[in-house]
């Protein structure tokens, strides 16, 4: 897969963001709009408790149908009652009455610091004229929905005559409070509602679903496809793995971006007994604190590999048919370490990406998990973050 | 439960430990030995990967006998294969030969890297002359199975007539390498082993089962309980509770001393709809790097416990019955944040132990769980590992 450089929206949708007054500088709010109605599919967190704009989020993709995206970064507005879901719904409001869209048709997302009101007059006053501002390049949008996030993340590529384009901001499902994950996906692809819900839940089973940056599931994370059509008919498998390579892409760029992550860690286990094992196996791997750090200290250790597979209780494990291999190097095999060259392997796990493979010869079930690595930044981040 | 200052072996229990030169320097090597003979009990690690010792150890447990257990530290004898399994063998006969009891009663553990052979001549070597050495000091004993642990950790109380005496090591579940748990628990009470097993099996549940400093959970861990009877019966509802404290105390030595720790963080769930429930819950809770790391900057962060919570899938949690308190602090109730004092909170933070508190409001399912904060120290330790 192909993707532009630098990333270009879809036709017929545009993009505002500017700073409303949350944050002391830069940009914290963003509104991204399709000019011509648009059918919509979205995934939320699996977090028992949500932010106000998940709840109203889930009310509104029923419909299958969006217009607009309305994201504020800062404040959250999780764990604030009823107050929440009013100001939620407010935000949508203010944004599509700027727009000229029924606020009914927009989706609002907020990121940041947990129970503390969304100063939503601010927000309404900010959003005014923002329509007038609004942009054909995403990037611009993606800079108004950063919070630890080191760049603004934005890609496209193309799916036959179509482009899908990814905005996306966020340190992987890292924190309740700052880092949560947020992608907005645009296409000028035609499809209905249900076949771009299908559609996102592959490609989000085998991509954002399979990163982590610390095990920590935030309490609003959201991805979100909006299809406006106005490139026609593209076929269903072209589109589909266009779109699941842009997402694994996407999440890639996340995962390396992790709060204090120097690089990428890819754990790729094949042999398992069923996908749903591997996938337990390539999360155990990615979010074992002992293989992040080795991945920071590029210290090639075996034994935390073994460990990290072996702890999943509830999978089939045997070492004496498992097959381990980190970067090119072979370094297990069959119940024993082998010989392998120390001074070689050291200089690859020096490298980005470091990648874990683990082939478990049971069966025929796979899966890839995506992470970073485990260093002092992570610490400093976040042991003084209210106070940073 | 009041345990004794400095900690005393039980009648007929004695130990030695010297350098074998598996080390560089410092004790690696240990035995414990009842002078009667004694009924045991133990648990084993739930790893599929596991060490040649535990292999073994799970064989000869199954007598409910024991005379006395050997330990070496430094190097593991895991993923060694057929060869690790002969090396555990004569490293338990060499410490029988030498202690004049039988090598079927000679439980055997190994702490250390993975993947490199144990040194077994220089243990058979080393251990001669050890059964001329043995002392009256479980502390002797303590300093030959030390890996990153900060000190060496005993304790022991009354029950009864009997004394009950923890020797142990670790800084948690924490490594396949190095942090693995080893736990040898000696009573002079008299038990048969089927009740042996069962209280050991209740303790650990409440104990060292709900201790986690990393999530890593290592391919060693051991936990034995040996009971000479040279103090006569002993009522088991005393004994069990005796057991279960001593467990619990040494539980939170072993954390506060996990790798990097600075303190305890002791998560305690209540209201959960049931006790399986709890336990998830405060895993989760003292597992959450986010929480970690709030631990150690004392910051504190409402917003990361409904997170850990939250992300609980499999648990029932609903945030409109829930309340939390951060030690004595009330952070949150029935869906709101609550206003509190932060300075205040901010201070009890910084102090030792964390306590978070957590009523779910559902049912009558509790739990405690045991962990300590994320520090620069635990990445130092395991980003070189090797190198060190």
């Amino acid at each position: 897969m192909e993707f532009h450089q630098p990333a270009r929206f879809p036709r017929g949708f545009r993009c505002a963001s500017r700073n409303v007054g949350i944050k002391a500088e830069g940009n914290d709010l963003s509104l991204f709009v399709s000019d011509a109605p648009a059918t919509a599919a979205a995934v939320f967190t699996r977090n028992h408790i949500v932010g106000a704009p998940v709840v109203v989020g889930r009310e509104l993709i029923r419909a299958g149908r969006l217009r607009a995206v309305v994201v504020n970064s800062k404040v959250s507005n999780v764990g604030m009652g009823e107050l929440g879901i009013r100001n939620a719904r407010r935000m949508g409001e203010a944004a599509g009455h700027e727009l000229e869209v029924p606020a009914a048709e927009v989706l609002m997302s907020s990121t940041g610091v947990i129970g503390v009101p969304l100063p939503i007059e601010r927000i309404e006053q900010g959003i005014i004229g923002m329509g007038g501002a609004l942009q054909d390049d995403p990037l611009v949008g993606a800079l108004g929905i950063m919070t630890t996030d080191t760049h603004p993340k934005t890609i496209s590529c193309s799916a036959g005559d179509s482009t899908i384009t990814w905005v996306a901001k966020g340190a992987g499902m890292i924190d309740a409070n700052m880092a949560t994950m947020l992608v907005y996906i645009f296409t000028d692809a035609r499809f209905e509602a249900v076949t771009l819900d299908r559609m996102l839940r592959d490609a989000v089973a085998d991509s954002f679903n399979m990163l982590s940056v610390d095990t920590d599931t935030s309490t609003s994370d959201t991805c979100v496809l909006m299809a406006n059509g106005l490139a026609g008919e593209v076929g269903e498998p072209e589109f589909s793995a266009a779109l699941r390579s842009g997402c694994i892409r996407m999440t890639e760029i996340l995962a390396r971006d992790g709060e204090g992550a120097t690089k990428l860690l890819r754990a790729r286990v094949t042999g398992a007994k069923q996908a749903a094992e591997a996938r337990i196996i390539a999360k155990s791997l990615i979010n074992s604190p002992l293989i992040k750090t080795m991945a920071f200290g590029a210290d090639p250790n075996v034994g935390r590999v073994l460990m990290a597979v072996g702890k999943c209780f509830e999978c089939s494990v045997d070492a004496a048919r498992m097959g381990v291999r980190i970067n090119e190097v072979d370094v297990f095999s069959r119940g024993e370490r082998l010989d392998f060259d120390e001074v070689r392997l050291r200089e690859l796990l020096a490298g980005d990406p470091v990648e874990i493979s683990v082939d478990l010869g049971l069966g025929d079930g796979s899966a890839i998990a995506y992470g970073c690595d485990l260093t002092h930044g992570y610490i400093e981040e976040n042991a003084a973050y209210y106070s940073s």
